[in-house]
């Protein structure tokens, strides 16, 4: 097996110096939401790429691509690091390569990778990879399912796996093919469990930086933490994990939306579920989409927007409750549709929960909304040249343990 | 329900003007494949429309979008042929302004309707419409389920439905949506059985004229009837059947597309069993994609493109045995990969069953192809604003019987 043959090149050194070079990318770039894209972006749509070397990986931070595919991946052996290295190691170069418009290591189809098309390549691991003995004391203290909530119908198929692997890109073709070879790769070790695969418009319908619409018509991503603030809000500090630094958290939460049961409300209420306006998006208090929503304010003593209301219930109560939102839709099956919800934050337990607790305790949005799925995962910090993902991860375990003798 | 309040307004007199009004479209464009499009194709993509209105139906020979649904449905009762007129007429409604950006009747989301790109909504009848006895002599010789063949391995929940419905744009969102809004009016009556959702690279990726690949890698749709023979090979002439005069038929095949064992093979042997090269499509006797492929050229007494590759084998033994190929992509769930091979002919029996029976008794891509859904159409003559679809088939039933007292 070609994944568990190559042993990483660990480098501690490499890593800290590769995040150091980079570590000012994004800076400097809209004032809220996505970031920009870090490289190409004059050239034609196919041809332009993202870098996937950095401080931080790509996909993270970056302007969604119009297609997304969430992969969940379980270990057969969780507590073979040599693999689970051999894995990280694999994608990091058929992820370098791939991104780069250039075909993966021992690709069968070659000509499918030459559109790269804003290509992303984000790794994530999930809360088994840290039962292991070796890697106990390294779990981030927030890596664990989510309680659960009474709203919650949670089916296993989309539940928590050892790994998530995140292909995005404005080219569906383009996207399979990245799917394809990075799965078929690890595939005795490392099995698919779910794909779950969302799109957004389409590239080129309207500006990048205007604010999308779901199934249920809604401006879906108004609000989102300001982007200067990515290194407290995004960014893990290396604080409580020191291997963590640069790296980040995904919650993805899979939910189904009742199209029959909206589509008979009229606007009106369905605007009041929402607390905004479904022509512009504007807080139901203001014009424009970006007002400032006023939760004071009342008319004949009942607040306008109701605090029941999806806006309400969200909004943060505390400064640090703040996550950037990477929403694609869904629309599989017959009838099946819904939003692949997924949320990046330094830390989920102190910046996310509370306000998906709150959410579930009460949200108008909830009669119309169920959660089908949920997992979290540590998003791993960037890869260099010189260090693959999860090179901090297994660094000294690695010298020790399974990583060098691995495969 | 409104699809069966409404009732059709059958004019067999505007449904002729307007086939003669527009019956030269078409003509003039590329020489060979896909059409040009019939309106607005100036406008940025987003912009971009497809007049639904025609001797045709739009969706035909109109270039490919990036994105598809075939959605099959099933009648509750396909004796009541006035709820069909009514579905057919609310399609017409809905389609034509669906298409030009313009939200559904009754549309609850009208924000999502905003940027066609490119949609358009093609309607087909099945055998089951020609069951009931109004309808019985009406039924196109042809319109039957294929002969079953040896290599199929159909599953039923992919298997002939009574209506078809395609629904293609190049944005995934607004497509999404149409489909919603065309499905939902007519749930209670006519329920959707399947969808089959289909993609080709995304566009503005690659030039329009240039052949795409599929998820094998392979070039796939250069042999295609020349454009000028359109009349002949695509739109059925209402020798047998008068009301489908200006119509077709569609096949769609559901193949199933091994990509394990078809990468465990080399380029040579991959090449060998098409008959064409990898990189540039080129037959293996030639050097250009479109060179003609010399079927009698030998190397040491061993034909150059064996004599079982599949364009061997597909190849048209008569100049009748022509039609167009639309292939959409498929990728779902887990490993589910293949195509959505459908075709287009004036006479499906004629033009395109004896290469489909050639395959089935030999082609040496079935090792790596399964056809898993199969089922057959009849694509109804285009509408006018006078006349919906179906006009013509339900012509003089509809004043004799259901349609005008329909619903
Ligand atoms: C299918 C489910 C959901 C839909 C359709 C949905 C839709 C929306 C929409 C339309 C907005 C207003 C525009 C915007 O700021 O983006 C919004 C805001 C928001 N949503 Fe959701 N949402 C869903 C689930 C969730 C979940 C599960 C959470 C968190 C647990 C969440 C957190 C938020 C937050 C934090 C805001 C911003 C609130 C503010 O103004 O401060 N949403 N959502
Ligand atoms: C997953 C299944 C299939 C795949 C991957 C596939 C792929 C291809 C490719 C790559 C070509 C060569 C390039 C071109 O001319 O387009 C081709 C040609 C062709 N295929 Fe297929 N095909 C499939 C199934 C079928 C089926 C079921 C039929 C008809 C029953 C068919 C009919 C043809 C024809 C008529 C040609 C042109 C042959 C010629 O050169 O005259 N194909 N196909």
């Amino acid at each position: 097996m070609t994944a568990s043959r190559r042993s990483p090149r660990i480098s501690r050194r490499g890593f800290l110096t590769g995040a150091a070079g980079v570590a000012g990318a994004g800076i400097g770039a809209a004032a809220v939401g996505f970031g920009v894209e870090r490289s190409s972006h004059d050239a034609e749509p196919a041809r332009q790429t993202l870098e996937f070397y950095g401080a931080h990986q790509a996909g993270i931070t970056t302007p969604p691509q119009s297609h997304a595919n969430y992969i969940g991946l379980n270990l057969k052996d969780p507590n073979d690091l040599g693999t689970l290295g051999g894995i990280l190691t694999l994608w990091t170069q058929d992820g370098a390569r791939l991104t780069r418009g250039e075909p993966g290591l021992s690709d069968p189809e070659p000509e499918l990778a030459t559109a790269p098309s804003r290509l992303t390549v984000t790794v994530g691991v999930g809360p088994r990879v840290f039962a292991t003995a070796a890697l106990a004391d390294r779990r981030p203290s927030w890596l664990a399912p989510l309680p659960s909530f009474s709203i919650d119908r949670l089916q296993e198929r989309w539940g928590q796996t050892d790994l998530l692997l995140v292909t995005a890109a404005d080219d569906p073709v383009t996207l399979a093919h990245a799917t394809r070879i990075l799965t078929a790769a690890v595939r005795t070790i490392a099995p698919v469990t779910w794909i779950q695969r969302g799109f957004r418009t389409a590239r080129g319908t309207q500006p990048d930086s205007q604010t999308q619409r779901n199934l249920f018509g809604q401006l879906d991503g108004t609000e989102q933490p300001p982007r200067q603030r990515d290194d407290e809000l995004i960014w893990n500090d290396g604080a409580d994990q020191p291997w963590l630094a640069g790296g980040s958290s995904m919650v993805i939460r899979r939910i189904e939306m009742n199209m029959d049961t909206w589509e008979e409300l009229d606007r009106g209420p369905r605007e009041l579920v929402m607390g905004r306006t479904l022509d512009n998006g504007a807080p139901l208090t203001g014009t424009h989409e970006h007002d400032e929503p006023d939760f004071e304010k009342t008319q004949g003593g009942i607040p306008v927007i109701p605090a029941s209301s999806h806006i309400a219930r969200a909004r943060r109560r505390a400064d640090h409750e703040q996550y950037l939102r990477r929403a694609y839709n869904y629309d599989d099956g017959v009838g099946e549709t819904g939003l692949i919800f997924s949320t990046v934050q330094a830390d989920p337990v102190r910046q996310f929960l509370p306000s998906q607790q709150r959410l579930a305790e009460h949200d108008d949005l909830n009669e119309w909304t169920v959660p089908i799925g949920s997992a979290v995962y540590a998003l791993l910090p960037g890869a260099t040249e010189d260090s693959p993902l999860g090179a901090s991860l297994l660094a000294s375990v690695g010298t020790a343990s399974g990583v060098a003798a691995g495969g």
